[in-house]
């Protein structure tokens, strides 16, 4: 039988996964930490990952058809180099060549938000949708576009940097180095600025009051878990970012008009109340006269694996079409 | 020979071109006004038109294949329904069945600055690039995507409302209903808005005596005029104008990188210079880090008549695909 391998190059971790010729998940290895690394001891640590899952499921080189890589950031899949991260320090690293060599296995990459749409576009909560754009609302917000069933990816294979398009002018500083980025208003980390400042002004809330008991610590959960007990300042924080995410999709939406809008990362686990609301305000903000059918909106349905599943359909789909690797 | 018709239903005219199978324009008709018609007044009017333009060319209905129509709104070409203009007033209007009636031949409808993209595609400033997105600054801005050599509308044909994407959340009031659209900033409207406070803030600037001069009328060219003689308030709303129109360029990049991007539209008149610059901030802007090639930008080359042309190539396309009509 053959495989192919699923590679996610996280911030924090790698995740790899053995994949069958039909998009079954067999096995996952995760392992800290990415962000330490050079791009050396990034490819030694991926060896070491790819010789423990064939050491365990008794394969060879033979068996492993090829390895797919997802990079948060800006990959070339033609020269195989990972061009750009912006939490990571892999720039203009030669990923597929050292790879190459150290594993001898056809190596492919891509975006990793781009991956997780098209496993989610495959297998998961896309499914039936030839049209549909996937945006994952974490530490940053990433995106996919697939469009006739087919991944997007702009002629360079820079383009869905969908948390990159600003929203406000001379806004708020996105890590990009631009100002006012939809991800500087909508990301996970824009909604912990936002319920910072609000408890700071409002020191008697009982917002300010979690966050004490939380000893300081403030996450993307902790204004709505404030906002489930009724605190009027976290119910006001939620809904100015319930506004920003809707801006964004609504513009999303104004520019592709897509079938269908996946919301995926770690704030789409606050669940359905979330993309209900999200859903209803991006709609009522889109250009979409009466007698225009609205997209319709979904959660990521495949959690944490979908980027080394992606990953691994991306390899399938690079070898089926020949392409680079 | 057989012809197509292309009609660009314009907010103060209607256009209609003759042209060849080829995409050679033979003959143009102009009419006032579009924007005072009824829907059934405007069907009149078009097939006034077709036969007037018929009887000169000595063209029986056979020699014409289909008639296409570039609507600035919404359309529905499955349905043959105008659904709705922001600056007309032919919502939910039938057209296709209206002007089947009167003409006896096949028509198909789409967005105007979709058209226009079609046309510069095909035989304007973006032959060769199989990727492209063009940008119409004037009243308002359109915007048009091809991708993979084919126009990109969407699955319910409402995609590219480029100019209604906010870059400034809770901005200007826009003309679809949103605050702080690209067009609310960018759209020659927005610039002669900016050049009118400058000048009532600065009222003994050139800028204010040059707007006097022209019995208070303010044109998208007047900053323009006053910058060229050396006016340092009209050099600075030109500054902030432009860079207004750079930060949607970017974002468009940021979300689709086509390998061209197009400008038209009547503010593109301002030529070169005009193109360069916003060529300049916009990839400055972009999120394009080392070892991407940034798009490319020109001018439209097609002038006035690329929505008629569009139009009957987009005739031609659909009657070649046996779609809708």
């Amino acid at each position: 039988m053959s495989y192919y391998l699923g590679l996610d190059i996280g911030g924090s971790y790698l995740q790899l996964g053995l994949v069958t010729e039909t998009g079954d998940l067999l096995a996952v290895r995760n392992r800290a930490s990415a962000g330490g690394f050079t791009g050396d001891e990034l490819t030694v640590a991926i060896n070491e990952m790819i010789i423990d899952i064939k050491a365990e499921y008794r394969l060879v080189n033979t068996d492993i058809l090829a390895l797919g890589a997802g990079v948060p950031g800006h990959v070339d899949n033609k020269s195989g180099y990972i061009l750009h991260t912006n939490n990571l320090s892999f720039n203009m690293y030669p990923l597929r060549q050292r790879l190459n060599d150290l594993s001898q296995i056809p190596v492919y990459l891509a975006n990793d938000a781009t991956l997780a749409t098209l496993a989610e576009s495959r297998l998961g909560a896309g499914q039936g949708y030839s049209d549909l754009v996937m945006i994952t609302i974490g530490t940053g917000i990433g995106g996919g576009i697939v469009l006739g069933g087919k991944i997007y990816t702009g002629y360079n294979q820079g383009a869905s940097e969908l948390g990159h398009h600003v929203i406000m002018l001379n806004g708020e500083l996105c890590s990009c180095g631009r100002r006012g980025c939809f991800e500087a208003y909508a990301s996970a980390t824009a909604l912990i600025r936002m319920t910072k400042r609000a408890a700071e002004k409002n020191p008697d809330s009982y917002l300010a009051e979690l966050i004490t008991k939380q000893n300081g610590i403030i996450s993307g959960k902790t204004a709505f878990l404030a906002q489930g007990q009724g605190d009027v300042v976290a119910a006001t924080v939620i809904d100015e970012y319930l506004d920003n995410v809707a801006e964004g999709c609504a513009n999303i939406i104004n520019i592709l008009m897509p079938e269908l809008m996946i919301l995926g990362g770690g704030i789409s686990q606050e669940g359905e109340d979330f993309l209900q609301e999200v859903a209803r305000r991006s709609i009522e903000l889109a250009y979409l006269p009466a007698g225009q059918v609205p997209p319709r909106f979904a959660l990521a349905s495949l959690g944490n694996e979908a980027g080394v599943i992606g990953a691994a359909l991306f390899a399938a789909e690079c070898r089926a079409d020949k392409i680079y690797g």
